[in-house]
């Protein structure tokens, strides 16, 4: 057997215990009971375990370094660079390593659950301490298997390749464009229609997501609906499962989440079938991802075309057909505001890179050592209202805002703008690409715009860069403009 | 470090693995979209490769023996014991007959599933076969390797130290009484009463049931309930989880198999926290486990005191309060029924032991090769009409009607009747060393029964075999009289 076809043995062995760590993670969030807690964080340290001892066995390495030689077509090549991305990355770090960084960051979670209501910063600074201390070990050995910056080794785990030099320049380009634009759509937009008024009940709110869903091409076979207090999509390609939460009073949050879960759902069910359990049949990393999620949430669906058709199907789920407010100009001025605040997760489309933004600035520099935790409260505050222009009155809604940092995940938030980048390019695209693409989501016809993502983006996998996975889309590669423009007809129109 | 010390380090390893899989099976059965199910096979067949890898390794025998001769408190000799156990059981196989039982099964099983309701037996017998002939290959590497007989060995797959001459003893004893008890009964019992019509909405159902999990004890911190096919109790000690299914005409089914899983979850919720993850901190084997859910249901909630306080709840909770039929006399005369039939999982508690043993009877011949697969149906059709009176019409009711054998579970069987004869004999003791236990159950109390059941049976886990366990308990090793003498109670009464 050659050593390219012994790797393909192993990883996919490995590639069944992630999936296994998958549903037990869906598991965690959505089903398990609060008492179970401990005992699954030692049976998910236990798995980790063993598959970092898997990758990093001695044969790993020379298998590796066999199959280089070996005669390979370009997804096997593809897919053999990135069980060597997963090596490199899994072999940096000594066991002990691993170990210390999962007990840090379960006690540092379990601190900030506790110190954000309460807003005390203090409580939780030492357990922030010890993540950050560790993170930077982590990402000290990894730069130096990587041969890239410390930041850059932290992002390479999320986005693989993404180097941060590209994304200075993007969002270079964006946070010079971002506060005059702020203020610009915050005098002259129009004062917000009122919506439809609630109570809507969750049942029919989860069958209006339900339906929704299948609209988009959600395929229940291979997937399911939840809730959890934190909405994502987990799983795996055969089995993805998204979750959603609801509110009685305003039932298009929950819908615009579980449009945004799909997005991301139906990039894991359209990944190649023939490449499952290998790097290669991965989706590309996680700017891709959320480009996929926002493309439907924020361009295909928080439309006037998508709502001209969802508006109609909504007020009957609700049996509010023909009453006041149930039309679609009027969902579509309640969902296209822009309004800043403090907290990222509610954050309008326009202000949301900046508390992207914001993150990044501060997490390089946490990284590189040039700001230690005690001044990290101020420097938030600081930038905000640069960026913003508010003043940030607590911690609660200030620097403990999010998980990230505090449960070990450094290099993850640009990720999210990279991605609302993304999305707005690949749409451009995709309307020039398919002349009727606005009236078919107008009449709910989604499968022109699933068909060409499919053979666009899902289809294609990790097979290429997310750079040249975008260039081979679009034409070009990401170019802030694009995004800059969609903003300004969506909210400087006419 | 000891070896003793050793091995619990590595048998807490392999026991988080274990309880991933515990899950794993759970969201299987309760949650999986079926388009999942090929990649699920594949994830839980690699994650028991890699179980059965760790546990034959070099070492572990080495340890075992080393262990021997060390300093150990009767706890931990016993843990000992039941580690040897776990490895005798995993070391006989070799990886390539895992491998084949596990493929044949699922095989088998997938045939099985289109055979019986077609009632198709010869399209499914020549997979059986292969299973078949692969699980009398198990039973004898097992039976060298316990230095038991080939059945013995699958028995003790189930029921550790469980042997079949004592099973033999004790269903010679009930097949003698069995036939001519069920005349008496059918020729003397009174027509059934009438129970409430429904319909029952499964929301009212469901919440019935947790109320009454509640009343049992059933904590829900640690635990849940959801809906299956095939109703079953999972999961692991902390976060136990049981499944129901709802007809809408009939809540009492539903009902009484969620006590009956209650009783399963009370059993694992009360293992003792100190011996997680070991041997010895375990349900000591399937018939105390089958006696725990069939003392609940049979025994304690199947009976006049239990419906006294239930009936009023019952009826509150479906709004009937008032309405005729809802006393606890007309639901005990339609619930306390013997009526044979050919179904086992639909049998009445006078009836079933006959179900399992005609079926004990029949999987010991198979195994000893003195039956082969095309005389399997007529066999089963000879022993049914022996033990039940009733001429088995085609094989769907018949030999096809239970998934176990079709999924390599041979010596499981008997366990159903073990257990109980042990809940009888176990619920008789409570009774005789608890004065009050009728009243407290008929007040909706059970915190003595469960006290009880924790001292005796849940808190000592493995620490004793399953005859020591139930005579420490009981005073007296396993008596068909006292199940014979609680049936006549039941149902000759006066």
């Amino acid at each position: 057997m050659s050593a390219y076809a012994q790797l393909v043995e192993r990883f996919d062995r490995l590639s069944k215990i992630d999936e296994a760590l998958n549903i037990l993670h869906w598991d965690m969030s959505a089903m398990m009971p609060t008492g179970a807690a401990p005992g699954r964080a030692r049976s998910l340290s236990a798995l980790k375990t063993i598959t970092h001892e898997m990758i990093t066995a001695p044969e790993i390495k020379q298998l590796l370094d066999a199959a280089e030689g070996e005669s390979l077509d370009d997804w096997q090549r593809a897919n053999l660079t990135g069980m060597r991305r997963d090596w490199v990355h899994a072999a940096a770090l000594p066991a002990r390593l691993v170990q210390e960084m999962t007990e840090a960051c379960s006690a540092c979670e379990m601190a900030w659950r506790k110190a954000k209501p309460a807003s005390d910063y203090a409580a939780v600074k030492p357990l922030l301490a010890e993540v950050l201390r560790l993170t930077r070990e982590v990402a000290e050995v990894k730069s130096q298997a990587l041969g890239v910056s410390a930041y850059d080794a932290l992002l390479d785990q999320f986005e693989p390749g993404g180097r941060s030099a590209e994304i200075d320049a993007v969002f270079a380009d964006l946070s010079a464009f971002l506060p005059g634009f702020l203020a610009e759509v915050q005098a002259k937009q129009a004062p917000a229609p009122l919506p439809p008024a609630g109570p809507f009940p969750i049942e029919q709110q989860k069958a209006l997501g339900l339906k929704i869903m299948g609209v988009l091409g959600f395929d229940f076979e291979h997937g399911r609906l939840d809730v959890s207090s934190h909405p994502f999509c987990g799983g795996n390609p055969d089995d993805v499962r998204i979750t959603t939460r609801y509110d009685t009073a305003d039932f298009m949050r929950s819908l615009l989440g579980v449009i945004h879960e799909s997005g991301h759902a139906l990039y894991e069910m359209g990944l190649p079938e023939a490449w499952r359990g290998q790097p290669v049949g991965r989706a590309r990393g996680m700017s891709i991802h959320e480009s996929q999620s926002l493309l439907m949430e924020m361009q295909a669906c928080r439309s006037k075309a998508f709502l001209s058709y969802a508006t109609p199907v909504m007020a009957e789920m609700f049996g509010r057909t023909g009453e006041a407010g149930w039309d679609a100009e009027t969902l579509y001025g309640a969902n296209v505001r822009c309004n800043p605040g403090f907290i990222r997760v509610d954050a309008d489309e326009v202000s949301y890179p900046a508390h992207v933004i914001l993150r990044y600035r501060l997490e390089k520099t946490l990284i590189a050592g040039e700001l230690e935790l005690d001044g990290l409260p101020e420097a938030w505050n600081q930038g905000f209202e640069q960026l913003l222009g508010l003043k940030v009155p607590d911690d609660a809604r200030g620097c403990l805002q999010d998980i990230h940092w505090y449960d070990g995940l450094f290099g993850y938030f640009p990720t999210y703008t990279l991605g609302a980048m993304t999305a707005a390019q690949l749409f451009d695209a995709a309307q020039s690409q398919l002349p009727g693409l606005s009236d078919s989501i107008a009449q709910g016809d989604f499968a022109p715009l699933l068909g060409w993502l499919r053979t666009n983006i899902h289809g294609k996998a990790s097979s290429l860069s997310a750079p040249d996975l975008l260039t081979a889309a679009t034409g070009r590669p990401l170019d802030a403009a694009v995004f800059k423009a969609h903003l300004k007809r969506r909210y400087l129109p006419g």
